[in-house]
């Protein structure tokens, strides 16, 4: 199915054309015709015989982008300029810069920001390194880090070109947050490396946030940075997405009346992402539930298990299922993939339970077209903006993070993910809730500060039961 | 001698005095008698018998300031409220932050900003590495690095008590140079390590800049950084003092009528900043130097050096001089100290050339005050902002990184901190030139440009020559 035109191949192309008739219209029925959609108009300059129009076009790849040019240059009379991806312009130079709080306008604003003034607050800090957290950027930055492995879904492109995403995560952080987050884009990919690169960064960072590294180097990373670092860490692609899943599930629960500790769960992908969304759901009720990887069924009979596979075989599947992914949804309640593109059917949909939820999560293929699986579910999420019910990790990793950078957090712990996911589910109020809007949009204004509210809260209750002597909520 | 009052030590004390009659003339005339100054004076809150005045006073010292409000509590009728300390109050929270550089308004700029469209950068970066020159922050980024072993004079007070000055250290590439910097405090103070560390971050950068590592470390860390980095590594403290005093001495030097190939030079102190300014200098065509450090000059015969002091006793005191600081500076025609308090007089200063030149750089206290060197020397510069001729690095850094980042150079090179050298004290005009004027204002508009060209034409020739199989010019 051909994607919609998109903003994401958005090309302005600069035209000269004939001044009068009809020409105006000749270029954007040429545009329509071919597919594309006109986003804007400008006539730039106007002369008496020639006209300057620059038409800023959505295409639905870069293929169609440059049909769309050969559609323009074939109009009579047309002659055709510079043409601009306005997504290269976005991006030229970087996406983000620093900035500078105060203006150093003479002699006493530089003797107060730095020397001789900086010194005594640098003592200060000397003195109880606490006072970092209050007296330096500390207080309010998150590294992004990654190690280029698994970058959106191309892939091992490397620390350079992954930088793009890592700008992009940023800018998100202070558009939802007002978090100031850096890139940090490593040169290896050596676990042992990068578990030291980031230990050694930490004393200028509040939190860390581990993005597109690949499983299942990513688990043990985690492990190690939590085991020793005194801020939190989170790695957004399991938890973040793990997050939203729990949220929008709950509500897709709401919808169809069931109960999370009732429904059977079929999940395709036993990734980072998967391995992440499993554990989170469990901890949330759910019990009766069956993986599939590429190899089909996770159970404890399977003789090419790594640990991680292992520990799923152990903990679910608790009637010793084999077989295929596509006989295990038969009679699910629920199936969930973060997987691969078409796994599954309009046909395995139809065998599922009554008011079968269906979250394809692959991106940008889901493993079921969301319309065809409509056809038989009676909730359907993906990770597509084109479609209802977006599972996007937007919603959940700025609030995630302001919420345990107030409240100067330590570390990260199920029960803050938990409340991140109830805080999420609960903006969708009775009345809002239905099939088609599940979860709420990524612009919704309440989103963050919720979610950053109730990150706080399970902070502060981890920080009293930890004072109080009680054994403080697992680690994630 | 007493400092003199400075915004560096400047509180603001929120009083309670009674209205009308003479009070708040009471109130600047207690603070100037106690040797303060009042900067700010605002009646805040007003009624008929009580006014509410906040009181910005600049004090010599904390104590000073302590004593100050002591001053001032005791004026009858008075009491005292709040008091804050405007230094602390610029850096609470931190003095930078991160922005990005467009609005995020509606799905299609995320659509451009994150996923999908970004992919398709990543894409073209991963294609063509160079390519993140251009369309990430690569393009403008240095990192601001540290290991907190020797932060101003206050020595090894580590990551985060360092953290302080990196920020205002960016926060000055940024307002000098238009250059995002970006703190990175690093919790190691292994040599190994911290090569390593910035080896692994050098992907989003453009440029490292070097801060606070203490002798002899940084000299090994800067090499084996330069040896294997594609991006330039700058040791401020070693080659942007270099520069500036580079600078100064000939200007200096004009205003004397000397020239630096006929002069003799003793230097005080062999530190990273003193072997730095050396090395320049002999490259700028200096030739008869000798060093002393805190064991006397600098020999061939001494026994207790390192490599770094051995490379200095054969390349220096080509007479083979021994004995003490003060002995070798009898009919020097330049002194130039990096070490500490106070180790020549007004007697030794005396003993110099005519037209003797002093650079007493130690900081906060030089190595003689420079106004007592003033009444024996021609020119007199140190590092302190009360006295004319302050030799700052903040006249250096930016412009040169500046120059380098433009000329997206991959190294930096002898000759460019020359051409750094040579255009910063050309700054100062033959018209301008005196001995109270060697060396422009931090605040001066033109310098920042005038260094950055310099340095983007050096780097331009580096590569000229590299591309005609010439030799490079030699690597610092």
């Amino acid at each position: 199915m051909p994607a919609a035109p998109s903003a994401s191949y958005s090309i302005t192309a600069r035209l000269e054309v004939p001044a009068g008739g009809r020409v105006v219209s000749q270029l954007t029925n040429a545009v329509e015709s071919a597919g594309g959609s006109v986003t804007g108009l400008d006539v730039t300059a106007s002369g008496h015989e020639r006209l300057r129009v620059d038409v800023t076009i959505a295409a639905s790849s870069t293929d169609h982008a440059d049909q769309l040019i050969a559609a323009l240059r074939a109009i009579e009379g047309v002659s055709l300029g510079k043409v601009s991806d306005r997504t290269f312009l976005m991006h030229l130079g970087g996406k983000i810069e620093m900035q500078a709080k105060h203006p150093i306008r003479n002699r006493d604003d530089l003797s107060m920001i730095y020397t001789p003034g900086v010194a005594r607050v640098c003592l200060a800090i000397a003195e109880n390194p606490e006072d970092a957290r209050r007296l330096t950027i500390k207080r309010n930055t998150v590294a992004v880090v990654t190690d280029g492995s698994a970058v959106l879904g191309l892939g091992n492109i490397g620390p350079k070109a992954a930088l793009p995403v890592m700008e992009g995560k940023a800018a998100l952080f202070k558009r939802f947050a007002g978090i100031d987050a850096w890139p940090i884009c490593l040169d290896t990919q050596d676990p042992d490396e990068i578990v030291r690169a980031v230990q050694m960064m930490a004393p200028g960072f509040a939190g860390i946030n581990l993005e597109d590294i690949s499983a299942p180097r990513c688990f043990e990373i985690e492990r190690r940075l939590r085991e020793t670092l005194d801020i939190p860490v989170f790695h957004d692609d399991q938890h973040g997405t793990a997050i939203v899943v729990l949220a929008a599930l709950t509500n897709a629960l709401r919808v169809v009346g069931k109960k999370l500790g009732d429904v059977r769960l079929v999940m395709s992908g036993a990734g980072a992402a998967g391995t992440a969304i499993l554990k989170l759901l469990m901890a949330a009720g759910l019990t009766d539930v069956v993986v599939a990887d590429v190899h089909g069924v996770v159970h404890r009979g399977r003789t090419d298990m790594g640990d991680d596979l292992r520990w799923i075989a152990e903990h679910t599947n608790s009637e010793g299922l084999t077989g295929t992914l596509k006989e295990a949804v038969v009679g699910a309640d629920v199936f969930v993939g973060v997987s691969a593109p078409n796994v599954i059917d309009a046909g395995d949909v139809a065998k599922m339970a009554d008011d079968a939820i269906v979250f394809a999560l692959a991106n940008p293929e889901p493993e079921i077209y969301p319309a065809v699986a409509q056809e038989h579910a009676a909730v359907v999420a993906s990770g597509r903006s084109d479609f209802p019910n977006q599972i996007n990790n937007v919603l959940v990793f700025p609030g995630v993070f302001r919420g345990l950078v107030d409240a100067q957090s330590r570390h990260i712990t199920t029960a803050m993910l938990l409340a991140a996911a109830r805080a999420l589910s609960s903006v969708v109020t009775d009345d809002e809730l239905n099939a088609s809007y599940i979860i709420p949009s990524v612009f919704h204004p309440e989103v963050s500060n919720v979610v950053a509210a109730a990150v706080r809260d399970a902070v502060l209750a981890d920080r009293q039961a930890d004072e109080a002597g009680q054994d403080a909520p697992g680690a994630v």
